[in-house]
């Protein structure tokens, strides 16, 4: 008997990704197409399909090779109906029957799945968790998502609100506003908008003494990269920023140490480009302030597929369906 | 064929305690034997032993009655080995393996668990938490201890030391230091113990204007009912200190809410003995706090096993195994 083969798809606000997995978790072939979410969410069903369609012509196999396909979409959602509630990065979109209209169209058994709960499972499957038991994973980018998983349980909560990890509120006497409207959450420490902002606060208070004043000067603006990059070249205040950002993210992770206590706390997105001098601070201030024994045992690491991650971990929700369909786990 | 009955053994600081449970979690009949645990941990081996047997006694069953003994204890521990590691609670205690000790008395499978995690599945199987699928119970006492169950799994962590909730950190500007060395912890805010310290720091600013200030005077010292009591009677300083203990509670409720999102929240320990003020003050600010979905649908409630959670529990531990030896679950 052959392998089952896999299809992901990751809905993101600018892209659809698509890609085809073996068994795996190795990915045979990829393709993108836009998501244009303003075009509506009809448009937006069509071009799920098309995505998938054009995944399995690169792969070079046909639909009857597929024996499941997962799907990832960002929030608000409802997990078990395999609906997109009211997203915020894919307006005008709402209530949208995703899993429904894809299982429809392709007669192949669909699930569903929240896109940093799939990230984390697409690293727990095939990348940095491959090893692990169980795993918590940041996201970091505009904002910080999460996913916890345990087993080969992802932990989707009750009310499709589990692993909201960027929401765990670590600071009450002065809190930082964070996008979502509440105060003193993670995401308004820990991500690339929030080192952006406190970089541009410290900037206006001490103007003189950095090199990102000059590139806020040129361009108008400043990025997280250039703070990790201008740390890298000894600027001071970006030293201070980055050292910081590194705190808030070990206060995140041993909050998930002393409440999920995984084998392994992972970190991805875009500010992982930061390298290694922000993992090496994150992984000192997590021994500083977390209990002795997952001081000592829980792995610290970066994420390992990238922007694959999405599709990856798509493609591994469709596998637990299908593994639990036919009753292999 | 007649129903199974089960064994819990709650061993504490001061107190051993056993029950005999049957399969529907309601106690047959349970005892109390003193711990002393300065007797050395060889006396107190022997002191659970005799504590089973009496239980057995009293709810007049005998020992081939019983189809498994679950065994709950106080941390450090390695919930997997079943041994006690350097418990805080039972000095002079160590690397005590209670579970292979139990076993090897009474020949019956036995389970071993912590003792929050256990007191949170004893509310979960016949308690607080019988009908729901999920749910994240505080314990509120000297410390804030906690057990997180997700539909039969009793959320134990790589290294034993899941839930333990008290020690996530919730302040970072201004923390407060918590009884483990750390700052900021949640317990440092939220415990019995905190309650009566941030009330007599505050009597010490107003010493004037609050009646816990003539129990201060009179005995020496205040104790948390004093203070729930005098903000029941409408004392404003101690109102206050149960406002702000709602609060720190609802956040520590919403930080859960955002990761696990369980059913239910629950509150248990001697603290509770606050009442429905206190309750309602935490329903007011988890609906603040967190978002909406969750907010409205997460249900926040009392415990109500009271100190027969961790025998019961225990017993549930004793159940889980003894279902999973015979493949029921």
């Amino acid at each position: 008997m052959t392998k089952p083969l896999f299809v992901g798809l990751d809905v993101g606000g600018t892209n659809i990704k698509a890609g085809v997995v073996n068994d795996s978790g190795k990915p045979l072939a990829h393709v993108s197409l836009p998501t244009e979410p303003h075009l509506g969410q009809e448009v937006g069903l069509e071009r799920m399909d098309d995505t998938i369609r054009e995944a399995l012509v690169a792969a070079g196999v046909k639909l009857r090779d597929i024996a499941a396909i997962g799907v990832a979409t960002p929030g608000t959602m409802d997990i078990p109906a395999g609906i997109i509630l009211d997203p915020p990065n894919l307006k005008p979109w709402r209530n949208v029957p995703v899993r429904d209209h894809i299982h429809k169209t392709f007669k192949v058994p669909t699930a569903f799945q929240n896109d940093a709960n799939a990230a984390a499972l697409g690293e727990f499957w095939a990348g940095a968790g491959k090893d692990a038991h169980s795993m918590v994973l940041f996201t970091l980018g505009t904002g910080v998502g999460g996913g916890i998983i345990i087993g080969d349980l992802v932990l989707e909560g009750e009310h499709s609100h589990g692993a909201e990890l960027g929401h765990m509120k670590i600071e009450m006497t002065n809190p930082r506003q964070c996008g979502c409207g509440r105060w003193g959450c993670l995401e308004a420490y820990g991500s690339a908008t929030a080192v952006v902002k406190r970089a541009t606060e410290a900037l206006a208070q001490n103007a003189a003494k950095s090199r990102l004043q000059t590139h806020l000067e040129v361009r108008g603006r400043i990025t997280a990269r250039d703070v990790f990059d201008a740390a890298k070249e000894g600027d001071q205040l970006a030293d201070k920023i980055v050292e910081e950002t590194a705190y808030y993210l070990a206060v995140g992770a041993m909050n998930m140490m002393h409440t999920i206590d995984p084998d392994m706390v992972v970190f991805a997105g875009g500010m992982i480009a930061a390298g290694k001098p922000l993992l090496d601070r994150i992984r000192r201030f997590v021994k500083e302030l977390a209990f002795p024994v997952p001081a000592k045992k829980t792995k610290i690491c970066y994420a390992q597929l990238g922007g694959d991650a999405g599709f990856i971990g798509a493609a591994a929700c469709g596998r637990q369906l299908f593994l639990r369909k036919t009753k292999k786990i």
